[in-house]
């Protein structure tokens, strides 16, 4: 089968296809053929080699892909040939809070682990969900990361409730999630960013006021007036260091302000003094457990909420997908067509 | 200004509307034209003398109204003259927990305190509230007791998040509320009654299973077939002993089942064993602070959330209203006019 | 080797000693020599037949033991022949909140599982914690249920702070680590008893105040009179029936009553009505999960806590000891010494 | 009567004793003869000009103090002449959430309101909580900001347990009060210092574990390596800037650092990827509501609890003691004897 993998050192050139044998499952562990993969900005940072330098190479890259179940192995319960599925970023935190063991954290898909661009792949059980059974596969393979993250912003760390206020910042794969599940829990959701066009789609998905940073720079100040001066409940801050000072403004005091940065951006820096001043907590959001996946996925299913593809690439074409995600000019997320390799 | 009392002993017939002076305003009170009222079956509980026997008389009953403020003392800074307001149940439980001091807690609305069946009624500002706009004041009666129980079992003793299963017991005012805030949240609802016609009242507002106990007396049974085995997150509890042994059978493992019972039933006993076995919590909501009332209106306002009325009374038809709830033939809340007095 | 079994039917006259063949292991388990176990009311109701009078049969009984591995599997991490040890009572809850698959709540020792009542037992890797340092085997053997449930009580489901006042009903297992717990934790802790020489003992433990429920049967006034009329903010209650209205009325509103009382006595019945009128919260305690587990013997490790043991019998005499728990004379823990078989 | 205000500018050179008129009485307010008031960093940023430029002046500093109630207003409930009390930072802020309305954040003494610098002061009997029994006014007046402080961020915003690992910044008031309050909840407390003496008296207060970050700069690795690399579960962070990035590498995945900055350092800048990849949270905390002043003074009654003051100051030596506090030598609270003026 093939598979892309990063080796030889850092780079979208480094990038290369290769045929692999595959392995026989342990007793434990499913074969998947993959569908489709999602991209996220982990992967991009990743592969330029500024998410982890020290990462071992060759890598098969990718956190995010759905399929099918092709082979179980012997003492599989949870899933049999033909299921379709997705894997979890963590192949191990599948319950509970973020474990103390670093290691658990450190066992994730597309890197250090072998990711899931490639046409088959093998995974524990354990680490493997059903899919929502209305959604495609490219769509399905949006939510092991980008939505998790925004599920767990928003009900993992947080407790949304009706008529809260939820500010989204941008419109990439995290924050498009999160105004869908925004929406779901009848918060109302402001979304930014610098494109009216954007913005124009963002209101389409539900958003109740949107506001372009181009033109309204203190985007906060108009936070806090559409909010008779408290500010929003809740921010999702995918910036880092160019929106974080706007965020600490558009906060009500005891707010919350869920750090998801470094997927979407580089790390910012941060003056403390509003942090204190006004109780605000910041809550850093690392995905998230197999059992708010699995909780996600009913809420999806209830709701059939869409998962928003900006974008399909071919399996051949998977440096040009992960350059276009760099570029930023996405609305949701970008996707690539494995089975069609 | 007229007003209903109840004096001389318990029981309907001794109901009287009377002609009262209107007490001059304290600097922090709020004076409001009484529009609507609306019952609560706490209202009849005090009435016919269960709610508590040593209750002092007269007594104006009724916890819930809204209206119109008239006038305003000195340093009222709330509110003004034409605002449309409604009243707490609580004078001052105003934010946070559930006050450890025993007697703001019996400072309430409708006994021991007079209650709202008056053309006016005097309040101090801090526990008086904005009505939502889109609210005509029968609605706005309906909002400070029942539906405040509701928003309180399901936000503020709970977190309910999308997808989670949300059983709502019967068709009675905290129920409808229930069944209302929990689609706002995303919940999947599931109602049962013992009238398919309520049953189809509430799926057209949006229950998304109903369960006719009467024909499933073990509906328990029903809402583990349909939640795959596992059961339901949170149970509404309205009745007492007769359906708290149902409840606990529907329930997942670490479910929450909300005690609301007093309101509309007779008090119920319970074998713990299931409690403990499935690591249940039986929470007792207490209406709730005026913090969570101003959360709920935000709410109410921002999905345009409308109270369901199943009928309004004339003012001079009070104690006939009482009786109706006492039957128990309602779907949502019975309400007095009081501005047609 | 030998172990107890409960064989062709219930009472404590079906437990027979018997010589059992060694399993091999699997990759993931590891043998343990058992050194001592301790009792639980569910091992008595398991014996008799209440407890699940449809468990299969012959059946190894008791839930709780430690010992010393004496041999791991291939592929066991975590623990090396000569690790002092204790097992799980739940084989697959180890993080996070009760789980929602049933089946993982019924994998537990003791029934219907095998429990620890033999020479040797084996168990995953995953189901076993190390044993604190400080103590012996008898000590270790009274944590795995007594002692979690207490802690799961205090710091899983609750959040008990210093000066907040427990009530601990009685001096069984899970009420004296709940006494021992709590002081960790700063709280004033006042316990119950019928027996003043147990109330004395309970004094030296750290109780601030005791009540002799003999001679002071309405004991939650004392329990106001004590808080200045406001009540325990928690209550643990093991004693189902006869305690929980005095439980309610010693609460205080808001406050929290965790139902332990089935391991302790029959099941009880409740009047709902108080529940409901002064918020509070009644929660079952089902033991927990291992990371509690292991975090408990962090701080039981820190504080060097000394767990109590009543009295200690010879493996050879295990019905005689589970007859003494059922008479409930004891104080603190009963337990079988395994290692002098 | 005499106090202290900060008249014509800014700067310790500004402050002066005067003679004042002392008003009438509201109903609902108490005069309290001060007996000793303690100093925060916010004293020292609010007289220099830092904490806010605009500030009205003149005005009578400090945040903080204790004393006795010598006249009370013809509707005061809660207090009698001759009760010794403390004041509150926050007249407003009684309970629950920090509130959403920005002006009752404002109303705290010592500025924008009129603080305890003086002979004696009138405020509102809601912002007033009695003082336990066994502290003198010195020890009392170290309570309203510093300790409930730390109180709040152990206890109002986490919920710190037994054996869980709490790290504390330095030997100022905050983090004093936090190393009592965490060995009170069962914590195992690391306090940092740059003073060997100053660690040797936070060991005899109860530190079970100290780094002086002199010597041992990157102190985090101290701390992952006496936790055997898991990490902390809460830094009290006092320090800004200079000390932030070790506290993010001090704290486990999941864990909590406790943003106190400003009171005792300059603003600081942080990287937020750590935020991110170990799912922390950064929690400001904002002093607190009385509720939980008077939580913890139950706690301190019950433990009795020492504060640590480490010297006094006359009352005319009141800008002495400011520039003491702002010089950092001090170990635990600076206080002025109002009593002796």
């Amino acid at each position: 089968m093939r598979a892309w993998i990063l080796d030889g050192g850092f780079g979208y050139e480094q990038l290369r296809m290769v045929e692999r044998d595959e392995p026989p499952l342990s007793p434990d562990e499913v074969r998947i053929q993959v569908k489709a993969c999602s991209l996220n900005y982990r992967d991009v940072l990743t592969v330029v080699g500024v998410y982890n330098p020290r990462l071992k190479l060759p890598l098969v890259p990718l956190s995010d892909g759905a399929g099918v179940v092709v082979e179980v192995g012997s003492a599989v319960q949870r899933f049999r040939v033909g299921d379709r599925v997705m894997g979890c970023f963590f192949l191990d935190w599948l319950t509970g809070e973020p474990p103390r063991d670093l290691d658990i954290l450190k066992r994730t898909l597309g890197g250090p682990l072998d990711g899931m661009l490639a046409e088959r792949v093998v995974l524990p059980e354990r680490a493997v969900v059903a899919t929502p059974a209305h959604l495609d596969d490219r769509q399905a393979s949006t939510l092991p990361c980008a939505a998790l993250t925004a599920w767990s912003a928003l009900f993992r760390e947080g407790h949304l409730s009706p008529g809260q206020v939820l500010v989204v910042q941008g419109t990439g794969g995290v924050s498009i999630a999160a105004l869908q599940f925004g929406r779901l829990a009848g918060a109302r959701v402001i979304v930014t960013s610098s494109s009216d066009a954007k913005l124009e789609r963002a209101r389409a998905l539900g958003a109740h006021e949107t506001i372009n940073y181009r033109n309204t720079p203190e985007w906060s100040k108009e936070v806090r007036r559409l909010t008779g001066g408290v500010g929003a409940d809740q921010v999702i801050e995918v910036g880092g260091a160019g929106t974080m000072p706007q965020s600490l403004r558009a906060v009500r005091p005891g707010g919350t302000i869920s750090v998801i940065g470094v997927l979407a951006g580089a790390a910012g820096e941060l003056a403390l003094t509003p942090v204190l001043m006004q109780n605000l907590k910041l809550q850093g959001i690392l995905v998230g457990p197999r059992e708010h996946f699995e909780a996600m996925n009913r809420a999806i299913t209830l709701h059939q909420v869409m998962p928003v593809v900006d974008r399909s690439y071919p399996f051949t074409e998977a440096p040009t997908a992960l350059k276009a995600l760099g570029d930023g000019h996405h609305f949701g997320k970008l996707v690539i067509d494995v089975s069609e390799a």
